[in-house]
């Protein structure tokens, strides 16, 4: 039916235009007519189809879903204590379209740019959704001319890979960015973004991990001085990547087999990637006979080493691990690569669930350029957020029953123990509104006097205002405290008074938060 | 290039398949190794080609722009004051994916059916971008079998309609929309709809504004009464629809030629579509000849006497008209139907921008049950905030000089009179970010001091934190207000504390504030 529903619309287009034409050119009325006719005959099937009811599976597209109120408020919670982290630092917020034309994702992905979502050619330009925010931002700053930004951007992202939503991966998802942007002095805005994560995953607070480092430069040395050719350098990159899910074995295979590397440049390569440690690692490299006569390699350790010293000054010297096995897969990295890792799996119930890795970034000094019609750099570092595991960790235990969140913030609940009292509901919502106070009532006419009451403890609403027959007749109402269920009489014109230092008391007492 | 680029990446992966089949099948090792060499061929091309520097027009799709960070100051305001207004009125909130099975969005707009944005087809399901967030909610409601919620969604919209971007209409925009469904009273959330529109404007304080309020039960019956047949109902009421644009003339011709409306029939709409007024029209035409004849028309003039008697209690009857050349363009409002209307044109400079329609929505109770498979109905009501307009009005004040906005929220700019004080500095960033207090520095290791003083103006930063020599070395820094331009010392490690009760004084005299 969608088929025809858009041939039919077609048409209708069609003759459309005919009838118009014909009328501009002032053709004979019975002309016309006659095609007017075939238009209305058209539009009325129109008119039937879309009485016809819709046979399909109700659905959302493939890894993709929708969040209910509980995942919103969940969600809601988790962005802004984010963003209240990326405003300490004073990034500043830009939002870009979720379709970039397609060039401009094109050859930036590696072999991941299968995966980006196209757009059908519909006429006119030919699109792609956005794949990650750090494309954008690189497009955004050559084509505004920018040189210098602070910036975070929080939006979805979109990736035709295969999904395993139970564990956070979609198709559709959140990635929240901090970048840098701009000519500074070597790795003190790079330390930053590391000191930013700290701040985030112990404000989340949802378990230890540790921050892995690594140098773009440091392995391009360490694969020259194994003896890797140096076109070789970013697809042994990828294979190298692979260390976190595969043991050195498989990976070994795979660069000999696939990535044409010579076994004993693998073997040496091999005992590269098993290191990781601290500054006493990096300064160690540094002596070491291969590397030492890598000046790519040399270029990456004093880098680390720096980065190590800023991390002490920032406190967080002990979160952070020089891993040389870390490789990160994107082709645009130049510099410093990190990425976070939960190292303890998350307890939800009686099931363990293991998260792994939960943010990630690095230095990109020459993706800027490729948008630059003269090549003029901008250097950036910058650091991504994977929200959707943190997200499905709190959602399994909301799942669990180990949380709980409220769903909306209603302090105010008008009811009341008689019917008809709509209109009387009606008046004092008003009131209260117009003084701010988040308040409802039912829909209905006569609601019965336990649905409201049990629609506020469902919802946590503190405080009921419950209007009774007798007591209106004095001039009064009653306030209801939903959780100790005591009610107090109060003058019905001081209200709003009334109600708001109930608030304040309740809020001092924090039995109002969530 | 983007086109060789794909095909390129596509052989990789057959030939990658095909090298991971032999293998699974313990081929030949010398077979295998023949297979794996073209692969690398393949590869090596792909990195020639990933270096080479792209040639395109750097521009957004057409339509659609970035945000810079003003601008998205801007945006956040209001959406901030939308949310709060929603959040009063007890409203969840809730999010869909940005695409939707291309099924569900069909046979809902009518002839804006064309304007959808469709995904290409990458094999798999077929997607379409979504045109509004009214269809995905009821589509959401039906999927998850939800039969009440009053919930908020604000996201972008898709539509290929040709943009007038200075006007703020653009090809994705944002939608603030607050629904609510359920089996309620007649009109009562109808009228809170309203209420919300009317806090939600004030709020935004842009002007002077009319809430329209009609029926389409009283516009089926309107037609009815005029001569009209029940086929042509939707047509015709698309023409009326126009009435905002275009005169009556134009229209009435419209109905004639194109919707097959007897001139008659047309004449007799005319002279109801001029009226407009308040409850006293309404019960006016309940004795009207013709239409008291028509049980649809009483049915849609007494939801109105309804509406409008609740509005009165909700305080907003003098921002409302009863105005029967109101029609709505989308196929699927079976009720009362409302639109806001900024009545004064905005002054900005020397110019003025007429901005009209702010948001719009109405009542559709069958759209649910269209995604039901036993066609089962959740009533619904819901109002859209056409936000876009007002960030356009926003952003033309701001372009004027007759706004300011801060674009972050630095409290505290930690700057160094003499030179290789960067150390120093990350150590002092520290402390505040540690404490809580939003910080930033100079990522150069020897800035100049006016450099960082201007940043601190241009950025409306109120305090530094000043470091020199001599002052270190008696344990003493100083603190700057950049306003006053006065400086005192302070001891090193009573920072914090001093730093704190200087915010708290400044964001009490309101000077931080933006």
């Amino acid at each position: 039916m969608a088929e025809s529903q858009e041939i039919l619309l077609q048409k209708i287009k069609e003759q459309g235009d005919l009838v118009r034409k014909l009328k501009a050119a002032k053709e004979a009325n019975e002309k016309i007519q006659e095609e007017v006719k075939k238009l209305l005959a058209l539009k009325s099937q129109l008119v039937t189809e879309d009485a016809v009811p819709q046979k399909f599976t109700l659905k959302t597209p493939k890894g993709t879903r929708d969040y209910n109120p509980q995942q919103m408020a969940i969600r809601n919670d988790v962005l802004q204590k984010i963003i209240a982290v990326f405003k300490k630092h004073g990034a500043e917020c830009i939002d870009t379209p979720v379709f970039e034309l397609k060039d401009v994702l094109t050859g930036k992905y590696g072999e991941d740019s299968k995966l980006i979502y196209d757009l059908k050619d519909q006429g006119g330009e030919i699109l792609s959704l956005r794949y990650d925010l750090t494309v954008p931002l690189a497009r955004y700053l050559a084509m505004s001319k920018i040189t210098m930004l602070k910036r975070y951007h929080i939006a979805k992202v979109y990736r035709r890979d295969n999904p395993a939503m139970t564990r956070g991966r979609y198709r559709e998802f959140y990635q929240c960015d901090f970048d840098i942007a701009g000519q500074y002095d070597l790795m003190v805005p790079d330390a930053e973004c590391l000191k930013v994560v700290t701040e985030i995953l112990n404000f989340l607070d949802i378990g230890k991990y540790v921050l892995k480092v690594n140098h773009r430069r440091l392995l391009d040395g360490m694969f020259e001085a194994c003896g890797v050719p140096a076109d070789k350098f970013r697809t042994t990159c990828s294979s190298v990547d692979k260390l976190d899910k595969s043991p050195w074995e498989e990976v070994r295979t795979e660069m000999i087999n696939e990535k044409g590397v010579m076994p004993e440049a693998a073997d040496r390569i091999g005992k590269y990637v098993i290191m990781n440690g601290g500054v006493e690692l990096a300064e160690k490299l540094l002596k070491d006979e291969k590397l030492s006569n890598s000046k790519a390699a040399i270029e990456g350790l004093e880098g680390i080493i720096l980065l190590l010293k800023y991390c002490e000054l920032f406190g967080i010297k002990d979160k952070i691990l020089f891993d040389l096995s870390l490789a990160r897969g994107l082709d645009y990295y130049t510099g410093v690569i990190y990425e976070a890792v939960l190292t303890e799996p998350i307890k939800i119930g009686n099931e363990e669930q293991t998260v792994g890795s939960i943010a990630g970034g690095g230095r990109y000094d020459n993706l800027v350029g490729m948008f630059d019609s003269k090549n003029k750099q901008v250097p950036c570092v910058g650091v991504s957020i994977g929200v959707e595991r943190i997200f499905s960790v709190l959602e399994a235990k909301l799942a669990a029953g180990e949380m709980r969140v409220r769903t909306n913030e209603v302090d105010v609940y008008v009811a009341s123990a008689q019917k008809n009292f709509l209109e009387e509901r009606m008046k004092i919502c008003t009131e209260l509104w117009d003084a701010g106070i988040k308040t409802e009532h039912s829909y209905k006419k006569n609601p019965k006097m336990l649905t409201q009451l049990q629609h506020c403890e469902d919802n946590c609403i503190p405080l009921a205002v419950v209007l009774g027959e007798s007591e209106l007749k004095r001039g009064m109402v009653k306030i209801r405290n939903i959780v100790s269920r005591q009610e107090e009489e109060v003058p019905r014109e001081k209200l709003v008074d009334e109600v708001n230092a109930r608030l304040a008391l309740l809020n001092t007492k924090g039995i109002n938060g969530v």
